[in-house]
């Protein structure tokens, strides 16, 4: 009895896997609550146990509930594929489709919120303890949570599987926890892919975590943890990224692809890091340091945003006009060097009509340096390659590729608001690119190559 | 039946995996088809499976075929070892070694491309699946794929284990694919190791491919995809990593060490990173961008070129010389920001003679942006550490560790051919290291030290 | 009897893996060596063998000696948990906790170094072989190895469980060794957590390494390596990350965390990069390049100094006062580029007392390249929340979350030393920041805002 270590949740006694796996996961981890018996004798403590789920459907439509220190649930497989293009698919041509559906060691996530209730009640895990000490090392890998559809959300679009809403989220961690690994991944058709309160030192990396309305929310506070090594993309009305008030956290090695509304949106972050990142979306605002998010580094980082390519998705965005800011700041210190930041557009989409897109603005705040980074913005001369297909491979494909006939596009590459001061500029854009007041802030211009 | 999915191939009923693991493989997908009946009820997919491969030597005569999705193929060892070091000492030494092959969960790839067919047919893992949706998620972790032997490439040189050639690769996937997943293996000994077409969300991570005539070829076109945080190195013939026509490829945390004719060649590849790697090379051409590659990030890298070291391979190079640029640059607005880039060579060894090497050349385009660049250029009074030993890790620590005794060599820090125009050099050489028209390209001197 | 490569450490007939693993893993691996026969017939070698260690307690008191290649030791759950706050918490409080014991797949390290003897006595698992080839591609993956307890350092403290002292390492490697991974490891309370000589293309990566003396060591001399991607943080006494005679050393992604005597300490290490990690530290030397460490490129890094904010630990630090430098750099050519470097201390914690902190202090050698970093200096009016509480959790995010009541800290952002000449500092600091002999060295100073 005391050894049993290893569950597989397709041999598990109570309840059946395939027709609700939340029923069987908490029956084991009951029963490993049984076996915890042996508290600090000779040093020992209650060394958890792994649960693992083959290859396989799994409906869940019982909330699994994590109240353990050390539980590992895994799989053998992240299973993603596009629901988003399936969707957006006529079902004639689905017929002649090989799959339809995601895959791997596959969670269906049936259960949805209750209504009028807290959004954990839609969460396929929830972890949640009370007491000391923090809940530790609980991970999750290998494995696939499936939102399976999203709902009509009233925007008046009636388009419910692009809605991006659907109350479901994969993983939720309620509250303080410790040294927490989510690791090979699967996340897909959730409106929140992990969403973690008070989390210390906490590992996400190397996740396929897309199409979803949000991907990686860290909320509450927090500090010192990493997301790294991701391949991420949130729905256009939410966050690839979101943290608040952390501290000390890493974001780097990532590579965000559209939509999102933002690719990273720090509320409150203090000195972290955004580095080593490739990041792309079709909307103003892929970064935004806001609520005097302070001592923020942000470098080395590849942004590019052009206009969406692909025509099913063509009727949305995130709302955000071009003079918001590509990169959006208000707080103080934060440090944004040697970044390449590209911005490819048909003057016809920029909003409001005719303005001229900002890249790098900062609202309000002292202290901050944008150093040594690259902007290149261009401009189409006709619109070519964006209506030309419904494949979402060959239209963001061939927007990323179109770079011969592109003109150059006159932006502002910064522009400071005045309530902001004491800020320095270097090399991050000539004379003409830059907007602001140069008798509070300090300048020095990108020299420009002669003609 | 239907809820079978893990497969160990030391177990299945068809074939001996020790004398043809490609015959076993390829019976468990047949397996893995017949039971794949569940399409689309109660959301329910085609869920795939996992094949283990324990630790063992397996031969593989027979190409593996997938055409399945989510289909895992793990192993429990990536088993690299060097078989160059093996293969350059003499067989009387031999005997009283530990081990002379790779191990772990190791496939001995026995196939050979059919004579006058596509080289395809030299692949020990051949992904290809026609029709509608791309192949999704296939998995290949924690094996190794040994391609055991390099045969006389008709060079001159008849020195067969010292080729690079054997027209084996280890993993192809022919055609369009996303998401799939490369982690935790090891390649050796193979022409090709890693080739693809058509990438989507192509995650390779953490693996350890070295040894192998080119380590990484994304070839066709693809988008959103990463190689992180692996340990490669090509031979002097081919490529450590090359992509093609690619967009937002995000190349960063690898350590790729020589030889590799380059460390990185990138054709029409654009809006892409090559950030915070560690990059060492024995040639000029360490990176390549060319074919109009444009908007490529290159940012934090440590380059360093050296002269090989090692006595078996001094006779070997690849072809470069010293006027071609350790860095190569055809094409637009590229970023190559703060970046460490080292040249360490005894002047006898330079080529043309007496020439001044060209750490960075842009040859054509405009727009390339290259600033804050640390370069570092050395050369030896003696030649001392190069002859002192057959052993590869004594000579090359010996020429890494030799840093006390270096003499300022001479070198153009950066070299802008007159096709090339509008481009921007800052901090990145003095005035007299920089070769360019200043005329039609802007340029800031790094300042100068007294002496 | 040949094909079998995959134990199970609860499953084997030899010793009780819960009294003493050691015993256990010793027998496996005479069992493995047995069957190691089959060399060099039809290219096969000696593959290895996986060891799985299931989630539970398993007491160490048999060192493991490892001396073959390609054996695989893995747990499911690196099971960290906070033993520095268990121990500093009241014991009566302690009843009240869920667990007080690191979990997952848990070697308990009994063992204790020989009196008088090589510390190498006091390692759970030790690898050494003697003769050809090196011994190559162990994997240590995804357990807990758990030295328990500290002891009395005659310190004069009296505070065992706080020393960072018990002569337990974790994974100690003799001799010259290639391709080894150490993967998804937990590792507590040991005074040494990985230590390893001649190490080539050594990979650490994605681990949990904290509440150790000393974390990773690389010794002797090595090559081509990656410590990528891990948490770590050691005690007050000895280095997170320390480095000896290394060339090509990648330190990327890591979040180091304190408290650490160094986050960084190279000794002798030559063109090796640091990039893209985030640095918390409460000591001056949080950086240390000595031993003409050179070519060294430190980029996109954030670093930040505050002071210890956690009752418990306040009675401790390094003894580096804050005229060492927060980096501090001996050696030639070092670059450092594009970081983000904050100090944020009450004046009256600065030592000696009244003293200029100073940022980056460079010590001798010549070459050095100091470009666009980001100072920020700060310190509060009160102190505020560093007495409020007892919870480690809280008193560091509370620590790292003050940014809005910060005033100006005076401080010294570069000083070079007499011995020290021909280095280049550009935008680094403002001209009244930065103390050298601007007559041997460039200098270019950061624009200041007017006010």
């Amino acid at each position: 009895m005391v050894s049993k270590k290893n569950y597989d949740v397709t041999e598990w006694n109570v309840g059946n896997p395939y027709e609700d796996i939340g029923k069987v996961i908490n029956s084991i981890i009951a029963d490993i609550k049984t076996r915890q018996t042996n508290v600090d004798v000779n040093d020992g403590g209650k060394p958890g146990a792994v649960i693992y789920i083959p290859p396989g459907d799994y409906h869940l439509t019982t909330q699994v509930v994590i109240d353990i220190s050390y539980l590992k649930i895994m799989g053998s497989g992240h299973g993603f594929t596009s629901s988003s293009i399936r969707f957006n698919t006529p079902p004639g041509e689905l017929a002649h489709w090989h799959e339809i559906w995601p895959g791997g060691s596959r969670v269906l996530v049936d259960i949805l919120p209750q209504s009028g209730s807290d959004e954990s009640t839609g969460a396929a895990f929830y972890v949640k303890r009370e007491g000391e000490p923090r809940i530790s090392s609980v991970e999750f890998a290998d494995f696939c949570i499936d939102g399976l559809h999203f709902v009509d959300d009233a925007s008046g679009h009636h388009d419910p599987e692009n809605s991006y809403t659907n109350g479901k989220t994969g993983i939720y961690v309620a509250n303080a926890q410790d040294s927490f690994r989510i690791t090979g991944m699967g996340f897909v058709y959730l409106e929140h892919g992990i969403t973690t309160y008070q989390s210390d030192a906490l590992s996400i990396h190397d996740n396929f975590i897309a199409e979803c309305g949000n991907c990686i929310e860290l909320r509450g506070s927090g500090q010192a943890s990493k997301i790294t090594d991701n391949l991420i993309g949130a729905g256009y009305k939410g966050y690839s990224i979101y943290a608040q008030n952390f501290g000390g956290l890493l974001v780097t090695a990532n590579n965000v692809f559209p939509r999102g509304k933002s690719s990273i949106h720090f509320s409150g972050v203090v000195r972290s890091s955004v580095t080593s990142n490739r990041f792309h979306s079709f909307y103003s605002g892929m970064l935004v340091l806001e609520d005097n998010s302070s001592e923020v580094l942000v470098s080395a980082n590849h942004f590019l945003r052009d206009h969406e390519p692909w025509l099913p998705m063509q009727g949305y965005d995130s709302g955000a006009d071009d003079l918001y800011g590509l990169l959006y700041i208000s707080g103080n210190n934060n440090s944004v060097i040697s970044n390449h930041i590209s911005e490819t557009i048909e003057t016809q989409y920029i909003r409001p009509s005719g303005a001229k897109p900002v890249i790098i603005r900062i609202v309000s705040g002292t202290g901050n340096f944008i150093s040594g980074n690259h902007m290149v913005a261009t401009t189409e001369a006709s619109k070519t390659q964006t209506s030309a297909t419904n494949s979402c491979f060959d239209a963001q494909v061939g927007a990323l590729l179109t770079v011969d006939a592109l003109q150059p596009l006159e932006v502002t590459a910064v522009q400071i608001e005045t309530e902001s001061r004491q800020n320095t500029i270097l090399d991050s854009g000539s004379d003409a690119q830059v907007v602001m007041d140069r008798t509070v802030n300090a300048f020095r211009a990108t020299p420009t190559p002669g003609l």
